[in-house]
Parts: C-alpha cells; sequence; structure tokens
C-alpha cells in the first residue's frame, strides 16, 4: 500500500541538501492540500508559497534558524481564515453551485445555517476550527511528499504574529498555522535520518468497543 | 498517483450499504492514523473504535442521527488529550528513548523544554492544540480509507460532550473531535455520489512569492 509505505519513509527532515523540488512534485504536492476534505466544503485556509531566497532568510529569522526554511527548494505556508464571515461562505456556495449547474436555492438553507452558526461565535472559535481544517490538508500534503519520494518537515515552531506582518497575511484575514518545507534529506549531515520511527503502542492508542 | 487517484474517489458519503469492511483493510487505515507525523511526536489523541451496533446507535442519536453512523461498519472516533501532563510527556519520551536503546539524558533538556511549554498554557490552548494533531491523522486516515476503496465520512457534527459522556472519555483525560465511520457508498441512495467534487479556483488557494 503506497500510503502506508510513504508514511513509513517519511520523517522530519532535520538537515537538507539545498536540491531543488521539481515544478510538476509540487503541484501535485499541493494538489493533494487542494482536494482535502473541509468541513462544509469551505476549505477555510490558504497556501502560500514560497521560493524567494531573501524572503526564505527573513522567514527562517522568525522560525528559530532552523536551516530546513533555507535548505528547502519551496517554503509551503498552510494560513487559515482569521473568521468566517458570510462573504466568504456565500462566495463558496456560489462558485460550488455554479460548478454543479445548480440554483442557488438549492444550497440556500444550508448556508444560511452555517452562517448563523459561525457569526454566532467569537473570531477565535472560528480560527481554531479553521486551522483544523487547514491541518487535515498539511495531512494529505505531508502524505503526498512522502509518496513521491520529497522530504518535508511539518512546522509549528516559528512567532506566526511576526510572520503573518511579515507577509501582510492580517490583510487577507489570515493567520499562518503551520510551514512545511519541501527538498532533500541530506544524509550525512541529517542526526535523526538513522533513527528508528517510533510510535505510541497499539493498545495506548486504539480501544476497540465491539 | 495513487494518494490524488484516490483523494479525487472519495466523498463525504452521505449513504453507506450496511456492507462490512474487512478487518485487514481497518488495521491499514488505524495505521495511517497511528504513523501520522505530529508535533514533537507526542501523538496526544487516541482512536476508539465502535462496532458494537448498540453503542453505534446510542452516538447515531447525538450525531443528528446521521445513517451513516449505524450504517458503517466500524466507526472511528478520535479523541484528543484534554490537557498536556509531565506524566503524559514523560511516557512517551521513556519509550521513545527505550525504543531507540538511548538513555534517558538524550531528551531529557527537550522534554522539560515542552513540559514547561505546556503546562504554562491553559488546558484549552492544550487542548486546542492536540486537537490540530488529531486533524492531520483524520487527514491521512481518509486518505488511507480512499486508496482501499473504503468510504469514510469525516464528521465534526455530533455533541461531543454527550459522547464524551457515553463513553466515560473524560475520565481517560480525552475529548471526542471527529467522527469517521467506515463502509460502502449506498450508489443509488445517496444524493452526493454523482454531484461534482469542487474546490476553490487555485488562484484562491495559493499564492507564489518568488
Amino acid at each position: 500500500m503506497e500510503l502506508l509505505d510513504a508514511l513509513n519513509w517519511r520523517y522530519a527532515t532535520k538537515k537538507m541538501n539545498g536540491q531543488t523540488v521539481p515544478q510538476d512534485k509540487v503541484e501535485k504536492i499541493l494538489e493533494a492540500a487542494h482536494l482535502a476534505p473541509t468541513s462544509s466544503g469551505l476549505q477555510p485556509f490558504e497556501v502560500i508559497v514560497v521560493t524567494n531566497p531573501e524572503l526564505k532568510e527573513k522567514i527562517q529569522a522568525i522560525a528559530y534558524n532552523q536551516s530546513q526554511v533555507t535548505d528547502s527548494s519551496h517554503l509551503l505556508i498552510f494560513a487559515a481564515w482569521d473568521k468566517y464571515t458570510d462573504v466568504r461562505i456565500n462566495s463558496i456556495f456560489d462558485h460550488l453551485n455554479a460548478e454543479r449547474g445548480l440554483p442557488d436555492s438549492s444550497t440556500a438553507d444550508y448556508r444560511t445555517r452555517l452562517i448563523d452558526l459561525y457569526t454566532n461565535q467569537t473570531s477565535q472559535q472560528n480560527f481554531e476550527h479553521a486551522a483544523r481544517q487547514a491541518y487535515i490538508a498539511f495531512g494529505t500534503a505531508i502524505a503526498a511528499a512522502a509518496e513521491l519520494k520529497v522530504d518535508a518537515t511539518p512546522m509549528e515552531g516559528f512567532d506566526s504574529s511576526a510572520l503573518d506582518s511579515l507577509l501582510n497575511l492580517s490583510e487577507k484575514g489570515l493567520k499562518s498555522v503551520t510551514l512545511l518545507p519541501l527538498g532533500y534529506r541530506d544524509e550525512s549531515n541529517d542526526w535523526l535520518v538513522n533513527l528508528k520511527k517510533v510510535r505510541k503502542r497499539r493498545e495506548e492508542f486504539i480501544t476497540e468497543l465491539n
């Protein structure tokens, strides 16, 4: 099974070698994020792809100087909606109905319920929910990279407020949640590459109620 | 590419036919969740697998009566740690070091920093962080099911407090975050099966900074 092989092959690469990931592979990794399921199909997040070297250096400085930020060829930034709004929700359903050739009335009740639900929550509740959806796509992107034998390092260790300021994400109503540098492992200089992958014992992870 | 084919094949199945998913496939789906990367490798969540029919009926009643809960053969429940504790974090690192044959000193500084970090946060912050990690695994489990041509419905629509009570999850320090019924689509009775899969336009999802 390709997915399990890929998940076993991957690891959180600590040292990359600077080699460039071909664009067609990057596109497939982005497509895996794009196709990820999300609550009500709202896809409440965006992905920013940074290849600019100066910009990567600035981001490295606010990411505990982790070397993968600059040794990767493509740095993906997952940024979630700061809140749900009627404009955003309507835009998603207008596009859905247009693509399916259905009248607006077909989803009118559902979108009204969603708008009521989210606009009665706090912005923080909205954002936490949107962030969770981004993490589903983060997971499928990590799996896609591994299937393509592209290394990737899931990262939460960065100053998200500083990154949001650097990239003017607040103006777009976004808040950065995770980074995913894409590149290739530097086998001779990565302390983690040869250590055993360890997960919890099955009985501490799975409970069966039969 | 198998993962993209799988993500294109899958959809949020609305009506399942009651057929049973073979146990070897369920195990692979669970293994995809088990192998998912998590922050610092803490895997701060568990998966509960419900096959008991009476229990599924009780869960359906607190999940807006969605039919997939009882028409699935296996209902996966993803439940995140309610908070991070020194006991939990130490247990993970003790196991890691034992599996790698490394002394406790090899991770002592790192685990101390993690314990400081998390125990200085509120329980709610801990839980939101743990929930995000569960969503990475939720994503890889959904992808695994699709690769195996097993249908699955990602669900947030249920009363998580009622479910936590029903399964005594609070006693285990867990809070349910998502459901994933596994089964097979009932093509003739599922209103969604033949509708076009729609995602945001690429330009509304991806920004490139070159």
